[in-house]
């Protein structure tokens, strides 16, 4: 996955430099370079979304909702397909190509990525040992998140925090070690990998951030980063009721709904000439410094100098444009200052975030929110910079305010906000090898979170899940918490293939026929339903086979062979059962945590229905669609 | 918690000034320095095991094994108990301050102390909203040891990493939240405490260290740091089975056996006076760098500084005796190389620490080990730099090797190998604040891990929990695999009190009486033995109550009500059950994910046992000791 990850950076960085060249190569016709700036993006998007739709319907999106649900237990088949793997990857590096006017990221689809590699790592190994088991593979899927994560940013730690929360309910602490030690090849050998290709002298941070160590921040700021958190946390629950809302919107209003259904790649064209149109550098994009990749939009706001002193005392002659020193002036070109720049950027970025995000391609939505959570933070530590240019006093000591401290704390405190989880925290400090501002970025990440928690509204992945009616059990309940009180009674069908421990020959071939299960139940008769245990497919088709054996010629299924099933095949005993009243949610952890294949209900030791995971997707869809109240 | 770490770390403080005040003023005075030297630990020692053993019986050791156990679900109230809480806090400073010659730290006790803390809060909310509950603390105690970790050092993230691992097999996604906001509050009081005391400018980290952020280590070292993993995974094994050695000669020799059970304080004096002695500073303590406490040590050997250069240079005036900058001059006394000093430490300090183990007082054995695994990469380091002069070249550039960085990655690799965990590799990054060697730190903890756990042996905490006979099931297990297969026919005793769906009032006294089981299976009739469901003790109570209203005088338990049970009390119906075929793993598991205190234990729909904390505790013990094969 690192190579992977490497290579996508890569080939971005080249489609984006095209662009570039492009675009300084028109400097002067104005209306060429509104064509290159709009078309080379639309173009791009659009081809994004055509091959990944054309090769696999599915692609489009981030791909951590699903990933989540395929973790939580329910199998997804057309999600970890090689085929999916191939649309995701190529629409990846379209979108990402497209750049920051378009505003979309890599983390989703790349842990999706890694995700579908491990599935497909893990189906070799089993090919080549020769089992047919399918249910091996739980902890492989934990692990490629991990991985994801980790190459992705070349953080291990976080990763492994990432798979920890992505996991739902309960965390396999088995799954720790290999998660650490995946998390941790996958970064060491991305950072390997960009030390080789000599962008960087040695194994170092990504956004490698050179905050003052001696003095970092002076105590009484600490309270400055809560506010900040508190912030971050209102904001966040703005953008994910627009969110909802242009989710509800786009399913709801139909001539939309129609154009997404049929006219996908024509609603990604326009949408995507408005955004591009908007952040056009010599109209509304300058006050949005549209002219910065988001890399450069990240490692310019966690600047540690502050620019308003900067602005001051800009003189002589300026260093070289779009230098790491001079990123910055991007942020307050001539005559505007970095406070209207900066205001108005999230302002606009607002809205187009949302928009974005009803685009139908692969493309990841972490990234921009950390960087629009850095904006935030930004702004913040600018004012205070303004409001104390001498930074706090303490003992004598001077040391000015450090907004970058800020613009890191709102980046993780934000991100962290809109995904309902902690790990951006310690993203943050990976990401930028700033371990001094621990503490603060801890702080506002925990008060951020607790208040997008607080009224009990989905995270942006649950409305996701829920808006594309995925079967996850823990985001329907959080978006209807009604529903925990479900009983096993009120869904089960009843269905399925039951066995008799007296039947023969006939009966099991009949049930082998009728269903594909991997077990069948076996009662003491029909009439009292007692149940005995269970027994495996592979142990049915050996009795039949053991059955037919030595006789010549086709057995006709009325002849009935003189073997029971009881005497032949091992029933193999229950280890757990549910009754009626257990809850689905029970249900569900039952056998996630147990690993079970099934769960066979009983009532006074009589079989009154049994759930396999299949049963479980289909209630909770039913569920979903509301369809038991 | 962080105040009472802050309150530790003074008192300890105090006292160890006291001692150097004595040990300085006696100068010249060989005999009655050596007395000083050796005398003060020794009675400091003897009182925290007279202490502690007088209030507390239980109080000895680190108390991680018995938080594990507590945790897994199993109760142990003589391990939360306030007087526990006041002996472990009384004896845990006293060890402490017996200083670096005995060798003992203090995260594990103070851990158990966090533990303690949170089942005091826990009963005391409980109380005061009135509630008889007695299931929901279990979320309490693992945010309780999350604060633990962090508030010790201050490192709020390994502090959670810590209660993920702590968890034994599951954790529960849900308090990874809570786990969080606790640590946090935890280690940001504890640093501002820090602050507040002037020991601090700002909130930083606690052994802050000053490592170039330039060039912290050539991508070629990586390899090095590797091999560094692979001999601390080593030498943990090497002294995880001098640990279970001595544990087993403890307790299987005769005369040492028996000291231990009636002299522990004469014990106590005899061995901390054989390592005072070892350690004073005029005979081999010279070589041992012993006049440096605990802390003074962990900051040495991290000092980025390569001691053999700086020997080579040292001339004109030293600085100031123990000031941080000559701190390893203790290691190069006049005439020593810092070889042999570093090669005699780890020696000597081999057997002094498994000595240390068998001391019947609250002590850890975290910190020490950890300082020896820095000693270890520091000797590595050292070797390096003495191989490499000028380092590494690469492109140019010459940046000598820093054997501080060794040191940091030694320290984490060697105390997760001992423990078989990954948190001290976060641990040790939050401790330094050194962001930059995260790579490498990670890489070695895992190799050594990897070493250290390939061979099944046990942890340091599962040779413990298996010496005390503690009743976890995953120690037992992992020491040995045998007994995965043991399944719940075997264990079940089957007794236990069953009621009768027709039972009247005076087999519902009875049951109340002979039994404190807080539910009771109710069957059909006793011949049939169908389970229909559970009573709670409460409702069985009122049932009682209203069946004696009305009536004046006492009530004779011949009388029989007309009342029966099942038309009076709410029957429960079952959620979950298990069969005899369940293994004993399984059955834990079950219970502690649903939080569930009693799992019944049905065959065909007819009750054949049940399964509480309490009978699981004691089915765990009879497997260890043997009883059941």
């Amino acid at each position: 996955m690192a190579l992977v990850s490497f290579f996508i950076d890569l080939s971005v960085t080249k489609l984006q430099h095209a662009q570039c060249w492009l675009y300084r190569h028109l400097e002067g016709h104005r209306l060429l370079q509104f064509l290159s700036w709009t078309v080379y993006p639309v173009s791009l998007c659009t081809l994004s979304t055509a091959f990944s739709h054309s090769l696999c319907p599915c692609s489009a999106g981030s791909g951590l909702p699903e990933v989540r649900t395929i973790l939580s237990g329910v199998e997804l088949p057309d999600y970890l397909s090689l085929s999916h793997l191939f649309a995701k990857l190529v629409g990846l590096i379209c979108t990402l190509a497209a750049g920051s006017s378009v505003f979309l990221g890599k983390v989703g689809p790349f842990v999706h990525l890694a995700t579908m590699t491990g599935a497909y790592l893990d189906r070799m190994c089993i090919s080549i040992q020769g089992k047919e088991e399918i249910t091996a593979h739980r902890d492989m899927l934990v692990a490629a998140a991990a991985v994801g994560v980790a190459s992705c940013f070349g953080a291990p730690i976080s990763g492994v925090l990432f798979s920890v929360e992505v996991m739902g309910t309960h965390f396999v602490v088995r799954d720790y070690g290999r998660c650490f030690f995946s998390a941790a090849c996958g970064a060491l050998a991305f950072r390997i990998l960009s030390v080789f290709s000599r962008e960087q002298e040695t194994v170092q941070a990504l956004f490698k951030t050179t905050f003052s160590s001696d003095l970092p921040y002076h105590t009484p700021e600490i309270l400055v980063f809560a506010l900040l958190g508190l912030l971050c946390g209102a904001v966040s629950c703005l953008y994910l009721f627009c969110h909802r809302w242009i989710l509800q919107f786009a399913k709801t209003n139909k001539v939309i709904s129609r154009i997404l259904a049929t006219e996908k790649t024509l609603y990604t064209g326009v949408i995507v000439f408005l955004l591009a149109s908007v952040t056009y550098p010599h109209c509304a994009g300058r006050l949005m410094a549209s002219e910065l990749s988001m890399k450069q939009l990240l490692t310019s706001l966690l600047d540690s100098r502050q620019w308003w002193s900067l602005s001051q005392n800009a003189s002589g002659l300026p260093p070289p444009k779009l230098s790491p020193e001079s990123l910055w002036q991007e942020w307050g070109p001539s005559g505007a200052s970095v406070y209207l720049t900066l205001g108005f950027f999230l302002v606009m970025k607002l809205w187009m975030l949302v928009l974005a995000c009803t685009l139908p391609l692969p493309a990841g939505y972490f990234m921009p929110v950390f960087i629009y959570g850095a904006g935030i933070g930004r702004l913040m530590g600018e004012a205070l910079a303004y409001m104390f240019p001498n930074g706090f006093h303490s003992e004598g000591k001077i040391s000015p305010i450090n907004p970058g401290g800020y613009a890191l704390a709102g980046a993780a405190a934000f991100s962290g906000a809109v995904t309902h989880t902690l790990s951006p925290a310690l993203l943050a400090l990976e990401l930028t090898g700033q371990s001094t501002h621990a503490a603060p970025v801890l702080l506002a990440t925990l008060i951020a979170n607790a208040l997008a928690r607080s009224r009990h509204c989905p995270s942006f992945y649950d409305a996701v899940a829920v808006a594309k009616r995925l079967p996850h059990l823990s985001s329907l309940l959080r978006a209807r918490p009604g529903l925990r009180a479900v009983r096993l009674g009120q869904v089960l069908s009843g269905g399925g293939e039951v066995l008799e421990r007296r039947g023969g020959v006939a009966e099991a071939r009949l049930a082998l026929r009728a269903s594909s299960q991997s077990a069948f139940p076996v009662v003491d008769t029909r009439e009292s339903q007692l149940l005995l245990g269970s027994v495996d497919r592979r142990e049915l088709q050996r009795f039949l086979h053991s059955a037919t054996d030595g006789q010549t010629g086709p057995v006709l299924s009325t002849q009935v062979s003189d073997k029971q099933l009881g005497d032949v095949c091992l029933i193999q005993p229950m280890t757990v059962q549910a009754s009626a009243h257990t809850t689905v949610q029970q249900a569900h952890q039952i056998m996630s945590v147990l690993s079970a294949q099934y769960l066979f209900v009983t009532e006074k030791g009589r079989l009154s229905g049994f759930m396999t995971w299949k049963e479980m997707k289909k209630v909770i869809e039913d569920l979903a669609n509301g369809r038991i109240e």
